[in-house]
């Protein structure tokens, strides 16, 4: 029997002891332990949707608090009219006329929009039985374009705009689709560049990943400027002169200071300086961008980047060369498509932010859809992988020589292994109970 | 004996059912509920803190849970260590490490942090025993500059910069404190243009209102074009050609449409459009303004503006002739008085968001400070009053002929009546019990 409604919602706290492999480590994330609220919606079929938005430890339980009180306005819709017309029905959990003063659209509320969206598009993709990528990608362009909330989008793209756009990108799709399957979706990877690595441990993942298929590589940047000369030549002799070399500041920097320290890494040949400042700072990127775009180096930013609308700014004022959404800071799928849609439009790449716990299991369907149905190109086009954490998925990504295989499951490649979640979740979970008896972590 | 430490925090959640009287009213908020999670820092001595954020009801109990959690990195600190350098510890808040992927610096996180360190200013003040404002006031420039983050500021303001500012407004200092003590601060209505007002109320209301003094007005546009026409011309009959007409959109409108509806009421003389379009959209506010400001028509918002950040960019970019500062949106005090420089530096002046619960009581020692310390102009100046609630509060504002008088307690003004606390305490107190039995609310 097809599913009709969504009859209940189930919210986990699962967290990850990562902090204590310094896996994560940047000059603004010490210690993460990467976590997520877990979310299950039931439906009066066998078929139940999962969906995940991401964190790094501390507050997670905030974020699954968030879900619970919002999936009330889940529970108990039939799913007519969630997937009749999703755009207004996801506009009915971003502005709940109470809740939306304690965003809108930001923050806690909208991880945890995030959330419960991403559980009824992977709920969607599995109705139809395709993964996520290939549902968008079948889909009716009007179809599509009505699951986008375009309030406040208007004057960068409107609904007609983005039907026209889909319309004309489904010349050469079979194509395209084709040579995904053959060759996957080019990515890069920052598992090798972390600031909390030894010398030799960089040396030694540098080298399998270049034996692996990998050629472009990031490195974390920000703490200490002579520290970061040293690495960056180091990561740049490893690769060779003609990889890839990204570095990434994650919002370390004033705007004067993101100019002058990225000149003095300029004879590493790096592509784009990401995150160099406050994700909140349009203007700031701008001025960032104006100085370093004619030496070479491109602004990237967009995984603290809060919703559309600041998107629309960053696209529009010039202040990104790389737009980097994130799976999970975004509302869900339809938020996802509606930034790809002004991007392309803007003419600006995606790269969307991977990493954490199942990032990158998100944002392979979202790079494979842009490529096959938008924007056509794979020019200035990566995506992030980072090789940890994805043996607690059902349906991992999967990687050929640096590139992300299209997903074959249905959905959205989120469901966890239940027996991973059973040990991690927070504070109950095996794992947790033996750090928390060995005195590695308090439950406050 | 003084206080040295913060012994313990209790939160509670205060909601009132202001959405059965439609006070609040707006295009966008539909039926708030006034609420506020109340928040009191114990210490070693009788003295206590007091502290809010403000909600519209739904989702009160995140903010609630997130000052709970954020409370543990207060509770037990020496006041030495929170005093002494009170923005490096204001930063401790809003930056923990794991804590600041759940914003950075906005949504929910950011107002735990507002209830939190408003409650911390509140302490400081009763500590010496003065008037939030005047603790403001007598403070050295060096010390008060100390207690503001300046992170993602200075390319803006740095804090040699504000120090010179305050200093050079020393000048004239005791006659404006003088003034203010004479005359008080100018505000504006809201109290008149709700936009669930039948005609008759409104008429009743600014005949009282002109009758008590007040000369400046704001109603409540966007929902309807032709009703706003006509409520419009019906305030400025009312109020004559002379006094301030200003009108509140909560930011219904696209970029466009902004500028075309406000384009039709501008035959009666409207000082400012608040809140056309989203809160979040700086690169929209500019091009509003560029349009209206030559109509005479001046664009402000501020009371959904995350942060410091985003004010640093619509004060730089034009994007805001008045702004608005909440002073339980934007982390408390110091990041107010930090708004207040810049807005002071870039000429844009200060007219705080008051209404809800408890806002008024907040933002006249606000406004006061701006005068006295800073700005020493009261041109454009004009703070939010409206009507509701004050009845709660220990020492609730005092109005002379549409002028706030300056507080004379010491603290923040936020200490709420014992009684009031216990009745409006959701869901237990008694008011919400007897509401929930006869069935004009539920508990979910």
């Amino acid at each position: 029997m097809a599913p009709t409604k969504i009859t209940g919602c189930s919210v986990r706290d699962i967290r990850f002891p990562t902090s204590l492999e310094k896996d994560g480590s940047d000059a603004m994330n010490l210690a993460p332990d990467y976590s997520c609220p877990y979310v299950v919606l039931k439906t009066d079929s066998a078929l139940e949707g999962h969906g995940i938005t991401f964190t790094v430890g501390k507050g997670n339980e905030i974020v699954c608090h968030a879900v619970t009180v919002l999936s009330k306005m889940v529970v108990g819709q039939s799913l007519d009219t969630i997937y009749g017309n999703f755009g207004m029905f996801w506009r009915s959990l971003t502005s709940e006329d109470q809740m939306r003063w304690l965003g809108p659209e930001k923050g806690v509320m909208h991880l945890a929009v995030a959330a419960l969206t991403n559980a009824l598009w992977d709920l969607w993709a599995k109705i139809e039985g395709k993964p996520l990528w290939k549902l968008l990608v079948d889909m009716e362009p009007e179809k599509l374009v009505s699951t986008i909330d375009f309030r406040y989008m208007m004057d960068a793209l409107t609904p007609q705009e983005a039907i026209d756009m889909l319309k004309k990108a489904r010349n050469g799709r079979e194509k395209r689709e084709k040579e995904m399957q053959e060759n996957g979706f080019p990515c890069y990877t920052t598992s090798c560049g972390w600031l909390g690595y030894e010398d030799d441990k960089i040396k030694k993942l540098c080298k399998e990943a270049l034996a692996e298929g990998i050629t472009r590589f990031k490195a974390k940047v920000g703490a200490d400027l002579a520290d970061d000369k040293r690495r960056c030549r180091l990561l740049r002799d490893l690769i060779g002169p003609k990889n890839i070399l990204l570095v990434d500041a994650n919002q370390r920097w004033e705007v004067q200071e993101s100019i002058d320290w990225m000149k003095e890494l300029v004879d590493c040949n790096i592509t784009w300086i990401e995150e160099p400042t406050s994700p909140d700072d349009i203007l700031g990127h701008q001025e960032i961008a104006k100085a370093l775009v004619p030496l070479g180096i491109g602004v990237a930013t967009g995984e603290q980047c809060q919703n559309r609308i600041m998107f629309k700014q960053f696209i529009k004022a010039g202040a990104m060369q790389f737009c980097q959404i994130d799976a999970c800071r975004l509302g869900g799928v339809s938020e996802c498509v509606a930034v790809i849609l002004m991007a392309c439009k803007y003419g600006v790449p995606i790269c969307p932010h991977g990493g954490g716990v199942g990032l990158c299991e998100l944002i392979q369907h979202l790079s494979i859809f842009d490529y096959i149905a938008v924007s056509a190109s794979l020019e200035n086009r990566m995506t992030e992988y980072l090789d940890h954490l994805h043996q607690h998925f059902k349906n991992p990504c999967v990687m050929n020589r640096g590139n992300y295989v299209p997903p074959k499951a249905p959905g959205y490649s989120i469901d966890m292994k239940e027996e991973s979640l059973a040990e991690y979740e927070w504070p109950k979970g095996k794992v947790w109970q033996k750090l928390i008896a060995q005195g590695a972590y308090t439950v406050e």
